[in-house]
């Protein structure tokens, strides 16, 4: 059953209706000293005032400013668009860092800690894989192949080795030899050559494809090692030759890349990648929130996050300007929202977050509002970096990569910056896995864990009846990140989700 | 050893020098009537006069216009830039039609047989599989997972059935849920579902995303029947039910889909899709004129065979609005010319196949001469078509499919629009394959064929030493193509290779 109200933040002073609401009715205790009923019908969904709020004044939801008062509200007020608004000044002002403020980050010696595998070089693996990536498409197959001869019992003698897995995709030529698209492409395929969740790596080409695997070593500044290895088909002579180099190469890799342990590392050396996909009604008042909490908990512990997917916050990115350390890792995110402005404007995608007429009838009321389920799955804390799509994630803190909103490419391009794990909300049922980073599943509501439970690690559902509070769920949440770091396998894991789902963006025109 | 001079066509009045010919060079009889000696040093390359040419004739090869005499031009003549050119008004006139001709198609009781499946409706299948297809990335590792089950021994008790093949990709959401990129999405699918080499098909989705399944299926008028289905991964609980659903479901379909036999059909069921990549310079001269060779054999037999890769051929459409059966077809594919323009303009790709200095060097004169060696693995017979991409392709006769010139996308263009047999020329070595339609991979050189045997079907290395003539390795091209309809395997399907290479052009901006 759901409650009649969910508070999102103990900061806010608008609490969200858990069911239709008629007037007079008293709410539960929310902590803000008095006694409130509604003064108005609040259908499911909407909110309702828990303190009073000044004509000028910001509504908080999630300890964010949704909007401003455009009449005074008082406590049990319906808080809408006949009462709340943006406010043009609001609009227009970027206000950067205007709420940034200090993180209380937890000492040394009281940080969370989990079981690591640590990398010759000082990186920290939560998975210990060999990669087989490919440069272009015509070598999918071959790498694929390649890695085919590792499966069943062919790892048994490697126990320490998680698999070995091909990341193919389907681009790579056709393409300009120069410019943003290929330069992102090299970053996506260099950021997993170098991901510390692979203890070796071999990169297969054809030959005479654009993205020349040389180039890409040289532009990326790759050092081919004994664990960072390219090879052609060409060159080999043929599919068969080259699958039969790659397998001896990767026999003659196994030995050494046995040789791991884990053991106690700090939580400082985690990089969460945020995703949501296949959203619902509750992703904003579940999952999202929750996740939040325990991303929060991950930077005062000395983490990192990234949160991505620019045009799930387009027009709203003002929740995070107002959040930036600095005005120059504002700007970073601006300069990003203008190369959109003119991406779609070139290709005829659209770019449009404001609030439809269903969104406002579900109860939400400004763009802010609306891009803030989705951002609440990063927390409170400040926004210390912006990069560009697959460059290397650096924390520690809350870091914004620009990448596109579709999940398997901004997933790709996070963990091609670094990301280490990564939860990921849905209320329809995402069946993602992101190999060799261990991927989260956060149901928002209990039908959907139930109905899906193969695929899904938690259930946020809860929060939505009032069995569960946001930060019971977001502890969980967190404990369940450090225990999957720690080597705890995940339900995509379980299934042998992972590697289809290696999707770099291809940003420019197939030619 | 290189051969003096090779000779396209008969109807040429130039050769190509296969070595650097010195000036006086006795060049071999080459059917002019007339002993000819060089009149200059003539690079490797390079062509040669075999006729006289009066300022204003046209200079033929492969029996096509390349460009135009400026200088009157003697038998032995070095024939480039200085006394050829294309012609202003050439260059502006598409002259639709102006060189379409009869084709003296062979009667029916004459004509080529092969081996083929003949369907209920009367379509004709040159392999039977059994397909899993997606409609968007997050379908991808269940689609896999499902066709996993019918490795190894698992499809014994069926020997007529050629495989269960997964054909996934990494679209489908991120997407507008409108206009063109989404419509060829749908068009690829559709196609591939009502391939005739699938005996079966299944079309699994997540659920929520943009290429939903059931406004595919009504775009597309496919109809779900006992040997089509469609599945979503949320409807069916996760990635584990819809996995086992999807093998129970072949399982069912099998012992239907084994009893097929093959049976002599004529060649004119036959829809043969064209396809070059790494090309090199014996490309021109070698294996595209002898696959053109094998065409025209196959359009003359009432088959049908299809040309693509627009981008190969901008700025020389001229080669094919010539010989356009009717200004109408001539039409659609300066439209699709202007299609391109506009898409690279918006889209910021580069479109401009004019000779380089480079190919000037190596002998390329003009822009037409350029593409010709593209086109010429299309053979000499009239367009009778164009169509866009994904389209089924309607003959008899040669038709051009609108595609981009990187090969894994238009090849899976062409398989959409029905192609039940693929050539692919390649002077670098490509490693493609098609399934489910057999790929058949033509060497140029033979360096490169003794290389990369276990890929390479064929050897035009000959044409070029003159050990083979362009007839001869045409015929040789043309009774594997019979033989591959027939049953017999290509190299790539030997070594398991086609599944990775479906790849739906990505028309859109992914968002
Ligand atoms: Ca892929
Ligand atoms: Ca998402
Ligand atoms: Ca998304
Ligand atoms: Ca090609
Ligand atoms: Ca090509």
């Amino acid at each position: 059953m759901a409650s009649l109200t969910i508070r999102l933040h103990p900061a806010d002073n608008v609490v969200v209706a858990g069911v239709d609401l008629l007037p007079g009715t008293p709410l539960p205790d929310v902590d803000t000293g008095t006694d409130i009923a509604t003064r108005a019908a609040i259908p499911s969904g909407h909110k309702v005032a828990v303190r009073a709020i000044a004509v000028g004044e910001p509504v908080r939801k999630y300890n964010q400013v949704i909007g401003f008062a455009t009449q005074p509200i008082e406590p049990g007020d319906h808080v809408h668009v006949h009462n709340t608004g943006m406010g043009d000044s609001f609009e227009r002002d970027y206000a950067f860092s205007a709420d940034a403020h200090p993180t209380a980050i937890i000492p040394e010696a009281e940080r969370a800690t989990f079981q690591g595998i640590l990398r010759p070089d000082g990186r920290v693996a939560t998975r210990n894989y060999i990669g087989v990536l490919t440069s272009v498409n015509c070598s999918a197959t071959a790498a694929r192949l390649i890695a085919d001869k590792f499966r069943g019992d062919a790892l048994d003698a490697y126990p320490n080795v998680d698999g070995v897995v091909a990341l193919a995709h389907g681009y790579g030529c056709g393409m300009g030899a120069q410019g943003e698209a290929i330069d992102a492409l090299r970053r996506t395929i260099a950021g997993y050559a170098r991901h510390p969740n692979f203890a070796a790596v071999i990169i297969l080409g054809l030959g005479c494809e654009v993205n020349q695997i040389d180039r890409l070593v040289e532009a990326e500044k790759l050092d081919p090692s004994e664990t960072l290895h390219t090879m052609s088909i060409q060159d080999l002579g043929g599919t068969a030759s080259a699958v039969r180099a790659g397998v001896e190469r990767i026999k003659a890799l196994l030995p050494k890349a046995n040789e791991v342990h884990r053991q106690t590392v700090p939580a400082s050396h985690l990089t969460l990648a945020l995703q949501c996909g296949g959203s619902d009604g509750y992703s904003g008042i579940t999952a999202n929130p929750a996740l939040g909490y325990a991303v929060d908990l991950l930077v005062r512990n000395g983490g990192t996050a990234v949160l991505s997917e620019t045009p799930e916050v387009y027009g709203a990115e003002h929740l995070l300007t107002r959040r930036a350390v600095s005005r120059e890792v504002g700007e970073k995110l601006v300069e990003r929202i203008r190369w959109w402005e003119d991406y779609t404007s070139r290709t005829g995608g659209e770019m449009n977050n404001n609030p439809s007429p269903g969104n406002k009838k579900g109860g939400l009321t400004t763009i802010l509002e609306k891009s803030l389920g989705a951002v609440a799955k990063a927390g409170t804390t400040n926004l210390v970096d912006v990069v560009r799509y697959a460059e290397p994630i650096v924390g520690p803190g809350l870091v914004f990569m620009d990448t596109p909103g579709y999940d398997p490419v901004s997933a790709t391009g996070q963990v091609a910056g670094g990301a280490n794990v990564l939860c990921f909300t849905t209320g329809r049922g995402s069946v993602f896995g992101s190999k060799p980073t261990p991927s989260l599943k956060l149901a928002t509501n209990t039908p959907l864990y139930r109905k899906m439970t193969d695929d899904m690690d938690i259930d946020c559902g809860p929060i939505a009846t009032g069995d569960a509070t946001i930060e019971e769920i977001g502890r969980a949440i967190f404990q369940l990140i450090l225990d999957t770091a720690s080597g705890q396998k995940s339900k995509s894991e379980l299934l042998g989700v992972g590697a289809d789902e290696f999707t770099p963006w291809q940003m420019g025109a197939v030619m």
